[in-house]
């Protein structure tokens, strides 16, 4: 941490100072994701001269790693040339991800300067979705036929250039390119050279179907700690393999994005974008929360009489109000990230809601005892008050564990990401409920207390 | 998803029903990280008797894959033969993860039980703290000497029984068991049978040395889209690899802790534990934040008298605390999440302040008006009360973005998880900042708005 630390420091001072052979210098100390996340954090001016420096046969590789506002807003200066010589030795599958973001035209050029093949290739890829196994497929395999042995097999890659990087499975096909199963690499090493390679096929090598979210292929790899596999179309055929290196990947983007989406922010988005531009981003979220901010006050103002006659209450309310909210987050984030990670489903969600209540129930009667009592105490109040205090913060805890249980579901259900709205809903729900069961009480019990 | 929600529905009827054969059925079409999920998803109860049903060749992988708690509940019920035999042909560097939680006898019989090679390689694993290079390290590897070519390699390769699972790296070391270089498994297929393996290996391949932290390791992973790396001790001696799997469980946990800890929670706690160690657990987090809510209702309770002269100040006083709030979090979990992947240092902070403030001057100024007018329209308060709104929001804005870079570096100098204290520290702020510049204001102007 202490050198990447270092790395970024001698960037920005080097850059500030005009000092372009230093720069190039630790640029080429550097790797592609290294450099991208350098770029990511430099504000927009020092990351525009920076690209310039950059080694072209670098660039194709730090924009498929770079986030897509950053990687959008470099593409728009690059000219045509510049980019078809950027994107030239990519990877297939890494091409079909920055291919969206280039112009039209240039697309078009892209494309026409592959062979034959890897245009096929290539369109098969981004006719997917790029949150899908077949966006994440990389075409570039070793296949073969039934029929042969090790040793044949053997000779036929002594034949290849080279192997594609992270092979460890040869694929086996039929004769219209549909899968029948994957040979190890490390098993041709330690078997007979007679032995027919339908023989060493790996049974439990499953292939993924091209349309299976991105997600479930993370879940799959990690539950199998696979390092690549096979992906078909819908009639089995071999469309090219997954490799975990771009699994890697998803799983950092999903809780990337979960994160940043707590606080209605997009991960994707450049954190050095012109002032305006994340303004207007942020504006969305804080005019949404201004709404919830006012839909509370106005549960407050209901019991404008009662704070009239009784201003201590004005003191307290906050407490309830907060430790609600405290407590519900709680089970708000325990539940979101649950689900995310498949270990809360409907089935288990009611044993789950009945647990919450229960530590609700017995933390918030400890705490509603000590809030009472330091009530009293610090802001010398009534006991009644006190008891009021306590009460209205119990309620409060317990319902929100309710709460923290049912919005991710009831969310989930109306079709939006829990992480987004969930935060909102809670505290606009603890506020409020908290709010008015304290000066609801207050209220009720107005003849005893004032 | 729809697919494990099912599994975990039907798994919990059969167990509801006692239909064991069901359930084994279900078992055994599971893969144990699947296993390793519905255990966790399941009540306490309902986990002790499925684990009774686990074929016991299964139970050291899915020991492995559980959450710490849930891990050392269903071990603690287990006798020293289940025990053994459960171990028994685990992956060293998985078996160094469980051993600290078996019991001090029985670990000494599973070490035992190993033969003396493996021993001495779970000695070496076990030496290194679990979180750095050396405890992810598996020390079953393929090495060689130098002078040998790819025909020798190839026959001595041929005559093991089988290669540890993803080998794509055959090691070249010196007869001090000192690193030289590594062979690209899938190079020996494409190469010359003559060519001497020191001709072929690839110099990029860099060990990692065995005291780096496990996320760093995790970033020069995703960073070279490594499958597997090299393990050196100080001396440069090969202790064996780590491969992307392992990898890739250090990335979830770290996502997973970093996600917990914002709201007190613990990762490796069973979500099903019973009712009174949950409680003792959260009480703590309640107890910080009560501690937090009360220094906030103090600040409120400088203002008494002036609430007492206008009560409509209780009523807008949440909307001040609350967007503050709001604004401050959305910068706060971008810094946190900036740090944790590397993007926000030092010497970029200053710029990102700059520009979080003048995003919270832009956006603070827009709503603050829309505050101002609505608390006017909707409160029928004098429109001195709302300029006070709008101007102690704006503050509260500015201030709480200038607390969202700052705090995560404030809390990492003295030590503390920024994710862990910076929600209850950022809060605790905008509150008593809020409640204080809009009441303080309003304090201020008591003659001209009473």
């Amino acid at each position: 941490m202490e050198k990447s630390e270092k790395k970024l420091s001698t960037i920005i001072n080097d850059l500030e100072r005009d000092k372009a052979t230093n720069i190039k210098n630790t640029l080429s100390s550097l790797n592609p994701s290294e450099i991208a996340r350098l770029l990511e954090s430099l504000t927009q001016r020092e990351r525009n001269v920076l690209w310039q420096m950059v080694d072209q046969e670098d660039e194709g590789e730090i924009l498929k790693e770079l986030i897509e506002e950053v990687r959008q807003n470099l593409i728009s200066q690059m000219n045509a040339s510049e980019l078809i010589a950027a994107t030239q030795d990519m990877e297939l599958d890494d091409l079909a991800d920055i291919l969206s973001d280039l112009p039209n035209q240039i697309t078009d050029q892209v494309i026409k300067a592959l062979d034959k093949q890897d245009q096929n290739r290539l369109e098969s890829v981004i006719s997917y979705d790029e949150n899908t196994a077949g966006g994440l497929t990389n075409p570039k395999i070793v296949s073969t036929r039934r029929g042969v042995n090790i040793d044949g097999l053997m000779k036929y890659l002594r034949n290849m250039h080279s192997l594609p990087e992270n092979t460890n499975y040869i694929y086996v096909i039929n004769r219209d390119n549909q899968y029948i199963g994957a040979v190890k690499l490390v098993d041709l090493f330690t078997q007979s050279k007679e032995m027919p390679i339908e023989e060493i096929m790996d049974s439990n090598v499953k292939a993924i179907n091209a349309d299976v979210l991105a997600e479930e292929v993370a879940i799959e790899f990690q539950d199998l700690d696979l390092i690549s596999a096979p992906v078909t179309d819908s009639n089995n055929r071999l469309l090219g393999q997954i490799t975990i290196d771009d699994v890697v990947d998803v799983i950092q983007d999903q809780v990337n994005s979960e994160i940043f989406n707590m606080a209605g922010l997009d991960d994707e988005d450049d954190m050095f974008a012109p002032i305006f531009i994340s303004s207007k981003r942020r504006a969305v979220w804080l005019g949404a929360n201004l709404v919830a901010a006012f839909i509370v006050a106005t549960a407050v103002s209901l019991f404008q009489e009662t704070l009239d006659q009784i201003v201590i209450l004005a003191v307290l309310m906050p407490i309830v109000a907060s430790m609600g909210g405290v407590a519900g987050n709680q089970t708000l984030i325990l539940v979101i990230r649950g689900i995310a990670m498949g270990k809360i489903q409907k089935s288990n969600a009611i044993k789950l809601l009945n647990k919450e209540a229960l530590v609700a129930l017995l933390n918030g009667f400890i705490w509603s005892i000590v809030v009472s009592i330091f009530a009293v105490i610090l802001f010398n109040t009534k006991w009644e008050i006190g008891i009021i205090v306590g009460l209205s913060m119990l309620i409060n805890i317990i319902a929100s564990a309710i709460a923290g249980v049912s919005i991710p579901f009831f969310l989930k259900r109306i079709g939006i990401d829990p992480a987004l709205a969930g935060g909102v809903m809670m505290t606009t729900l603890t506020d409020v409920l908290g709010f008015i069961t304290f000066l609801g009480l207050a209220t009720l019990f107005l003849p005893y207390i004032v």
